[in-house]
């Protein structure tokens, strides 16, 4: 039986492209996984309290960062910590689904890698090193080589740093851009340019889910 | 009478560098403008929640982000809001000190500036425009051209995009690296260079604090 961690960041549910990529990676990584299990986090709905990584922090460190807090507040912190860490050892693949948010990483994906970087393992001894991982990115513009925005785009460099770099994780990424043009009439004349790019990326999301299920299967076989 | 805002985003006291910079800066500051006001947000040991940016930009944007919230949470995510865009529109300078967290921007500072960046007006009408702020970094390794860790700092760049490219601000840094290098058994060779490196940064802290006083006192004559 294989395990597939999802984890969203989208503040929005309607409307959301990253989920509605995942919805498609998910669907697709199902069909070939029927008997599979699919582990969500919704940081988006049910973001990570902004005192757990502190308490984290503070309880590994020896130091005091949190002076508001009482006993069981910080209990409750190494115990969610501890889940977040177990959620990404046990998961078979993960897919992680992240809206570009003013221009920088989700602040409530931030404080999820806090957490999993706050167990110092997952770097030192890599345990997810070779895990394959799916990104789905929703840009609200276009960031693309040469155009204005080239560059602006913090949140994916940081993401692969981490990941990749980091934690040794095999890294597929299916991107839409683009997608606040049917909202800003500024950018009325990218909307077709924007639904074909999001519908490209939503053959790229199965396509990756494809792979990464069927490397699965290859390698329990 | 001016104003300086003061935002620290350590998750320590004792041992934060970034606020010792800031102490730095402050004093110097202050013995230019002995009657001046210095307002103080603490990010690191009073993080804005979680949910407040999801309130916020659903009250904006009118979709439901936060389905557990209540109408009384809203409420004060909004005042909250407000009363953190006032605060930066209010100063006359700014001292924003901020350690990079896991090669990354620190999860309350990132926090913080979506509550900013809500606020459309400070993109599109940039009030903040010229305004002057002193950012005092730490960082625990070294990060420079040519370092193994070059282009791992992925807090910096994002840090100038907002408040350089996006609110126009008129940017001044004391950096401190290596800021781990005491208490890291592996960094031991460079504890030496850290604490030089650590008393520059303070000395350039200082310089900043005093050019951007005497500036602000140049604007008022």
């Amino acid at each position: 039986m294989t395990t597939l961690l999802r984890v969203d960041a989208s503040i929005r549910i309607d409307g959301s492209v990253s989920r509605a990529l995942a919805d498609s990676a998910e669907a697709a990584w199902r069909a070939e996984h029927p008997d599979g299990v699919v582990v969500r986090r919704d940081l988006g709905q049910h973001p990570i309290p902004s005192n757990v990584w502190p308490a984290v922090i503070s309880a590994k460190m020896g130091f005091d960062a949190a002076p508001d807090a009482d006993r069981a507040e910080s209990a409750g912190a190494l115990a969610l910590a501890e889940d977040i860490v177990a959620e990404i050892k046990n998961a078979d693949a993960v897919l992680l689904a992240v809206p570009l948010y003013n221009y920088g990483i989700s602040q409530h994906v931030k404080t999820w890698m806090d957490v999993l970087l706050a167990e110092p393992e997952l770097a030192a001894d890599r345990p997810l090193a070779g895990k394959p991982i799916i990104f789905t990115l929703a840009r609200g513009g276009g960031y693309g080589p040469g155009t204005p925005r080239d560059g602006w785009d913090h949140a994916t460099p940081y993401l692969e740093r981490i990941f990749g770099d980091v934690f040794g994780m095999n890294i597929r990424k299916a991107v839409a851009e683009l997608t606040l043009a049917s909202v800003t009439p500024a950018m009325a004349e990218l909307v077709p340019a924007s639904k074909i790019a999001e519908e490209e990326a939503h053959v790229s999301a199965r396509e990756h889910a494809i792979a990464v299920a069927k490397e699965l299967t290859g390698a329990a076989a």
